[in-house]
């Protein structure tokens, strides 16, 4: 059984913070929370020790007894962290303090500051993520019903900010889900490989004697967390892992995101977001027929702060000897704010698609609007096998370029009537008639949505 | 006169957070220091209006006379500002609300909140860099003093990591206050010239008729920033100035504590920080004897956290149209970021110079502890006028890879014994004899340091 | 007088690199302008110590004449450079080889790898900073041809995506334009002030004896660069400032690419790419009808790597002792990339500038789409001297929401009947009414650029 | 069969490139390689068609026939691509130039530029990870032999740059394996599922009817790609597995280049690189004695560069619609780097290992450098049970900071000599006895690098 948290207070919204939090991930990386994790370390420590017989397990009893964060004094312990260079030692000092005489040679026994704070963080990871990857499914059930209901509305699809050719609402949904089931995945595979971290002062668990490995095991088994091969301390590839997958997160809801966004500009309008109402959000200070996309605006800002904090982290992840002197220390931080952003990423897209409004009849318009140009790939495909794929090409791009209309100038093309005829053009002319696989790829979509095992967190 | 920020509470010590940050720096990034800037702008922003006339003046004077930080809830802005996108809208709600009715037409007037929230994260600049920048001033003193007393301290150069030739401590010291002169007056420079914002919801400065350019110039003057060539809501250039300054300033202390912690490492031993007594600093919680370094493991964990800070600010600089749909978002929080790091940073590389400590004798003892082989290019270039350069380094090389004593090896050279002759190799392998410019270059640096302005803000 | 680089040959383009590439810059950034850039150096450095005595004139005259870089073998030097961990070392051995043996001692005369390279680097980079500049000044002149043609060219300007309030289309320009300015004359700053390096093995001038700074001086004359204050070997402060500099350049060409693609999205339509011939540029391999803004897209792809590499080179600056083991040497192909990424997106941008066809007609239509909902703030503030700021933002807003026309719903309202009627509503809706300072804007901006002084590179 | 590339040359060494380049890795990233890879597709794509008869079997044979990069023009297919926006276009022009009449509508069929390019990048990545997982099986191999030949070579463990306690070169050894392997098993698994990309001109697969998916499940089978869920033209995240994997090598090795840099350091000497001949590597322009690290310098360098184009590709992922305007452009180029920086890493890791020099006399001397000071944790542990925890900390830091030697300072407390005495206290001071599960843990890493599969790339 993993160890719960204690209920950590939710943190009161900031003026910038409250933009970018999730509430529930939040209460995940404050403060107490994670002097709350390194208090389940240091009793799960002295637990594993006495489970192969180093520590007296009375003494272990009167550790984990007082290993409740409210017995602490978070400030104290922040200022005392600063001349010690990490929280640890204070702690510890505080800890020893709170525990019976007899039971204090054997708190934090055998364990270096890195070992409590290394596990303590990786709790946090797992416990943030939980609720972050609940706002993934929920982002992921919601997209596959859009690709489900949309499975057959027409649109425009866009390369290079250019009307290319027709495609569903519902293969772009699709796509959005696969990216999140992507996401989710990883993350979750990440998440369940995450290690303990116990190495003594050395790397070496010298102070475990024989025992080390034994209480390494043990440890991560009180802890519910994976046995690393080595003690980690200087091996970061936890932390890239997660980072990674944190950053594919904030990827995939970003992507989400963007795409609202310019289907919600005002030219192309085939989504909003929310249900606009005069007092609704997204409003303006000074315009007052403003309707900002604000959860899009808000995440596509979350996603374009993540290369930064991974990349942070992969520079960090190089780190010499046995305990690095700086690298370390710069982690804790943008870990917690990497989970942070995604986490209310995860959050926010959960509200943007709970919300979103959908405007098939915008997406026919826009379709039809060139006149039938987006369908020229699908005419030059029916003329290739008469005229060869060049020649067809350029009998189309020549149509094209006319100022007449798309369909008249393709008429006058002695090619077009001779090989389509009015009809065969008409057909080749309707967006319905070059979906191709536009279907089957949503079917494939959503058959991997249901595969998906339910989640066990 | 720059306004200054009501007397705003320093920040208590976070668990991570005590140990990345700058007390006098911090007191000015809070939300309470943010949301006064906010205010100031408004008010300021009144007074301009009502200087060119717009605005009554009476209106202005109780707009102002409300704009105070104490009077607003600030989780309640927090809470209203993830609805509208931004913390600006629900402010000028509430600032309305507090101002007799006649007044309340004239609040925020002409203004859109990017207005506001830029020009009041550029105030929070110019006060967080104010304690910054005198700590870079006190840092670049105690340099100067370090060069001055270890002018002739004879020590040993490395490069790549090994013994190279003899330099003094002096110019090291010289060194590290160049760099400090270089970011400090960047960052004065770039801060002299942060600009105030205001476009109007278009940029166009539209609700203030033909006065526009006036009002601008006057909010200007009145908040003591510079008057930028036009609204700047999409060229970002001055986020990008500095970010740019601000991350040098962390490269030029991290520099700094780089080469601390090297010269610390235990083999090396030719500083230390701080007093080391048994209670003292640096302690770990599993090894009685360790002294860590923990000032210069710190603020290089600062500065290694800085370059994706400046990536992001620079990634978030491409801003679309009138006004960015994310990237605009995406700087605050990372400006703000990068603003605590360097404040910490400054402080921290303050109290690690003010405390280090210099072992000349250890300096010494490294710079002969290869028996001379630290001499090689000084014996080559005694050589090389005889030999040609080649065959003088040859020699030389030749006579280090012997197993004998270097000294002994180059005697048993013919080439060494006709063209030097003991004595003249004995100069040759005397350190003080290789210093060339070292004490050139420490009174250029100190001329240079004398001759910087004294600090105007 | 700054020597210039032999004539190089310009690169062939590559598969991609030939996207990528600014033809002039890329020129001066080949291997063989940078060893020729080596040889300047060393060149150079024989003068300047012949010019203080420490170096036979002939001798000067003797490395001088060799110092062309056909003469050497740079797929050779290459191979060399793998073992000495840098190409100096392999350059100055073949140096000596071509030079008369009573010359040889003189080559490299008091100079480490270091100080060759880093002057190397700098020389490449004022040589390729002047195309680079000079584009970015025909781009800044064809921003202000557009800022004065469109001066009253009326559009929508756009915040989050979302049609907001009138604007130009010359204002839209002007702000390209100051863009441009700030970047080239941050680049302009930066190259002048870019340093010569020269520092000998330690830092020290050792091998100079009295000499060296008088050396160091004479060097930067010679090669018509700075005289540093110190040695920078590990102080990389030049690397920083070339580099955000750089970047910033790229941001501005960024803003102006996005928004250019932007505008040219098939429903917007507002501007497009070039003479959209029927064989033009930007066609696409599958549909015929395509016009894809190909010069936008590409300065949007070199803008987006512009932040990676200049966080890299803020994460190198930190270089410890007396030369970094691995911060320099990863320096290089960064820095040399930055340099032709930005002179790429400057010559694109040109090419962008120079073919941009502006749709005034399909701004109009654009404008009035919404059937005025854009002039919600002009009838807002209009309005609220009478109603005050919050009831007429209200008043504004619920006709917004109407599904009958903007004009209609306000009409409806007894308030704007009473306060304005229905003459001063059309008055407050046309866009020509609301345009503020936009011409006073775009004339500062103006004035701004033919402020400038004639660049003399 | 996963198709090999056509024998590509070798590109000759750069003057910079050659020092950061792994020969075997860049062959397959020059441009004639790139181009075969496309071609390989395209190729395949004919094939694929034809297997369900959607191309004639004649008209594929014909178009695969003419696919070997020597046809085709490089430097002209990179001019036309400049124009075009991608190297797709031409190429398909010069391809449909190179086949009979009757097989021209056959070429590039139902596909995309981005089709093609993207699964041609992933083919090069396939390719180019071959050389460069061998090279880090070598390395791993390498490190098991040194952690199996040192399992008992005492040394001191280092943590925030302090001696802390004793551990084995055989445990560092085994942490560089545990790294390399996690690295290398990671990059092999994203190796075998990187997907092909197939989807269209709206990714849709419109020009193959009813036949697309079963189109795309070939041609992956013929290049021997995994078969993706949907084309991925916008959902990027076989790239950010790509490159957080190259990321992660590049600091595997990069950890390991770090610590035998500092472990070379003059001052520590407990490894050094090479031969050390005098002709050997790593040799000054100035300094005769110096001995660089070259390999260790190099590697440091590469790996500094890894966080900016991991970074680069996080930022570029978030793409827009169905082809993004500039965010997939901007990959193809920071892609191959991190692949060329990644092969180069692991070639010079292998070089490095391999010759790598380990000095357990100096590592011994290390150790018994501060007179036993390294012991004080060991010390301590012991006392720990007699006088708790905290008190028996004090007395063993008492004595370290005591003047005289930290052996006679401990006997001179009475504690000390009470719980321990003399013998007791040289047991707790031998290094040997305070290993902890150092045997252990090279023995489980050992094990690791026995159970991997053999590579069967």
């Amino acid at each position: 059984m993993r160890p719960s948290s204690s209920p950590s207070e939710e943190p009161a919204p900031g003026l910038l913070s409250g933009l970018f939090g999730g509430v529930d991930v939040d209460a995940e990386l404050t403060d107490p929370a994670l002097l709350q994790a390194m208090l389940d370390v240091e009793r799960a420590l002295a637990e594993a020790c006495a489970d192969v017989g180093l520590v007296p397990r009375e003494a272990a009893a009167a550790i984990g007894a007082v290993c409740t964060a409210d017995r602490f004094d978070v400030p104290g312990l922040g200022r005392a962290a600063e001349g010690a260079g990490n929280p640890v030692v204070p702690l510890v000092h505080a800890l020893t303090e709170l525990v019976p005489p007899e039971a204090r040679p054997w708190v934090h026994h055998g364990a270096t500051s890195q070992d409590v704070l290394d596990s303590a963080l990786v709790l946090v990871a797992v416990r943030a993520t939980q609720p972050l990857l609940r706002d993934l499914d929920v982002c992921a059930d919601r997209c596959a019903g859009l690709a489900a209901h949309h499975r057959g509305t027409v649109m425009v699809a866009r390369t290079l900010g250019q009307q290319a050719s027709p495609t569903t609402f519902g293969l772009k949904a699709a796509g959005w889900l696969v990216g999140l089931i992507g996401a989710g995945d990883r993350l979750a595979r990440v998440r369940g490989g995450l290690p303990v971290q116990l190495g003594g002062a050395a790397g070496t668990l010298a102070a475990h004697g024989d025992a080390g490995v034994a209480v390494s095991a043990r440890l991560a088994e009180r802890l519910d967390l994976a046995r690393p091969l080595l003690p980690w301390h200087t091996d970061r590839s936890p932390v890239l892992d997660l980072a990674a997958a944190l950053g594919a997160t904030l990827s995939a809801t970003g992507k989400i995101a963007l795409d609202v966004g310019l289907l919600a500009q005002t030219e192309v309008g085939e989504v909003s977001e929310g249900d606009g109402g005069v007092d609704g959000r997204g409003g303006s200070s000074s315009m007052p027929h403003k309707r900002n996309p604000v959860d899009s605006v808000l995440v596509t800002a979350l996603a374009r702060r993540a290369p930064g904090l991974v990349g942070t982290l992969y520079a960090t992840s190089v780190q010499e000897h046995e305990r690095a002197a700086g690298g370390w220390h710069a982690e804790w931080e943008p870990l917690l704010e990497l989970l942070r952003l995604a986490g209310a990423a995860a959050a926010r897209t959960r509200k943007m698609l709970e919300g979103l409004q959908v405007h098939p009849d915008r997406m026919r318009a826009n379709l039809d609007a060139t006149g039938g140009l987006v369908m020229a790939e699908s005419v030059a495909a029916r003329l290739a096998p008469h005229l060869g794929r060049s020649e067809a090409h350029d009998v189309v791009a020549r149509a094209a370029a006319e100022h007449q209309g798309f369909r008249d100038a393709l008429l006058a093309s002695p090619e077009v009537r001779e090989h389509l005829g009015a009809e065969g053009l008409d057909e080749a002319l309707d967006p319905g008639s070059w979906l191709g696989a536009a279907v089957d790829l949503v079917d494939r979509a959503l058959q991997a949505h249901r595969d998906r095992p339910a989640p066990t967190r």
